[in-house]
């Protein structure tokens, strides 16, 4: 324990960041107060949501200030603690961001037993990433026996959470991966009915295949051109959950034409679509309700899940970079002190 | 009675229709056969959804093939009958399109009672014009007392009986419409809260100031570029029901960019809105809780309603130009032998 080592953010990205855009700093080790605990920061969520908090634009959280440190979710271990309320070596479920120290009023913690599962799944399939599969599942799509349904990033930790969770639920599911080892993997892992690669040339036809009868329900979690594909194959008043747009983080103005929101508004007209974007604090009052579902599905072995880790707070920027390129491969996180 | 005059489509519209995309024809009057009745049309609705059946695009139903008559709602009188279940000189809701005789075999007409309500009201307000604003505000959007509301087209049928309803619902409304004549109306004679005009140039502001604190619904009856005004707008989880597009049924091919496509699922998912299509065949189910509640309110008095009557079936080309271009002022209608 010598310094806290931090990465703020020096400047907004224009479009997709650049190592630039980050800055490393060292400070020291803050002291907490009477009442306050320090966290040390074992490892951190990478997720496309923080593209979005970098921007200055008007959107459901407040941007990160320039030359703050990026937020993110932890696992982290409680360092030093003057509350009772926590012992020293607890491990914890904390907002700490990119640095490697914090100080927390003990607000919003929540200890994790690494008995029962790994303290990381906590960041993935037990965390946020599961519960945006369930959320977006039961809550938004409503999926039952029966539908088709199609997701996208199929292998990222929302993705392969949907595909697992909708086959459970009776489902037959179409994933969309990028690149053989993904589509391998979403089929012979996850239990995809169907696996597409979306950088195939013919995706439009292997989609139009997978799916003879049309998709009831579309996991949106990337945006782009997938989504003009999968338009098209939409059963009437098939269902759109929002989950993220991945493929339009770093957009930094509206690209260029044809514009196809008419063509967009029309499909939803005709076909009688109904879309729904949706976010997790909005959901709160729900996740006792997930955590018990896949605390116990994860328990069984019903549940695959697949880690990206990345060692170093130092390549958190290269890392963050690369899973909006669709480069990760399972939930992303750094391994900061574990 | 001497001959059929009816308009058919000589050929598909190529962005917004033209008159030669129309062809008058007059032709001997079928003579109804067993159990088959002869239908004289006295008025012809006029309505934007008949643009959509001139394309050959797919969509929730078949295009009108090149030659035969243009569809469209009818009020009609029984000119001969040759069954018992109706008699000569009823007056009936039928689906002749555009032409001045057909040839019915009963099935799917509705007799009216012309000492009840005139029976052109069940073009508008009584017919699929007020039941598509029901639909849109009721199974929808859900609209209670407290919700601000937008419609764009306020002064048509739909958006005025939009207007309306969602009064008595207890919710604020605010009215887009096309130029003083019909924002005065919209105000004064429907009962708008707020009432501006789409082509001031000033129409941006005129928007925020009339919803400081957001829309909770918007009406979509129009698309095109109120609804991009129309969406900073919303507040946080406010629904669109998307009953039509009219703003964009000329349109081609896609306009040219920026593509506004992402800027549209990105504010659908940071405002977690929920859009959804309807098209009025899916809720014939609710028809009749509409018409019992709807003929209440005329029968009373609380419904304004305002028709537009064009005389002659050969103006109904011209006529339904003009409707595309906004130049109707209440329910457009052709008056074919009344």
């Amino acid at each position: 324990m010598t310094e806290n080592h931090r990465i703020v953010l020096a400047r907004r990205p224009t479009g997709s960041p650049v190592q630039d855009d980050f800055r490393e700093e060292w400070r020291p080790i803050s002291v907490p107060g009477p009442g306050e605990l320090l966290l040390e920061t074992l490892y951190l969520s990478l997720d496309p949501y923080m593209r979005g908090r970098m921007s200055d634009e008007a959107s459901y959280a407040a941007p990160i200030a320039l030359g703050d440190v990026i937020v993110g979710r932890t696992i982290s271990r409680v360092a030093a603690s003057n509350t009772s309320a926590f012992e020293v070596d607890q491990i914890v479920l904390a907002t700490s961001g990119w640095q490697s120290y914090a100080v927390s009023d003990g607000q919003g913690l929540r200890v994790l037993d690494p008995n029962a599962f790994a303290p990381t799944l906590a960041l993935g399939v037990l965390g946020n990433s599961g519960f945006a599969a369930w959320v977006g599942l039961n809550e938004i799509a409503h999926v039952t026996a029966g539908d088709t349904v199609a997701v996208a990033a199929a292998t990222g930790p929302v993705g392969a959470t949907v595909v697992q969770l909708a086959k459970a639920a009776g489902a037959r599911i179409i994933a969309i991966a990028g690149g053989p080892d993904k589509v391998a993997y979403a089929r012979d892992s996850l239990g995809a009915d169907v696996a597409i690669d979306h950088r195939a040339e013919e995706f439009a036809a292997l989609l139009a295949s997978a799916a003879p009868d049309g998709i009831d329900v579309y996991f949106e979690n990337v945006g782009g051109e997938v989504l003009f594909e999968i338009l098209p194959r939409l059963k009437d008043r098939a269902r759109v959950a929002v989950c993220g747009l991945i493929a339009w983080y770093n957009l930094g103005k509206e690209p260029p034409g044809p514009d196809r929101s008419p063509a967009l508004m029309r499909a939803l007209l005709r076909k009688r679509l109904r879309m729904e974007g949706f976010v997790l604090t909005d959901w709160e009052h729900r996740r006792a309700a997930f955590e018990a579902e896949l605390t116990q599905r994860v328990g069984e072995g019903g549940l695959v899940f697949r880690e990206d880790v990345v060692d170093g707070l130092q390549h958190a920027p290269s890392a963050f970079i690369r899973l909006l390129e669709g480069g990760n491969f399972g939930k992303l996180m750094v391994r900061v002190a574990a």
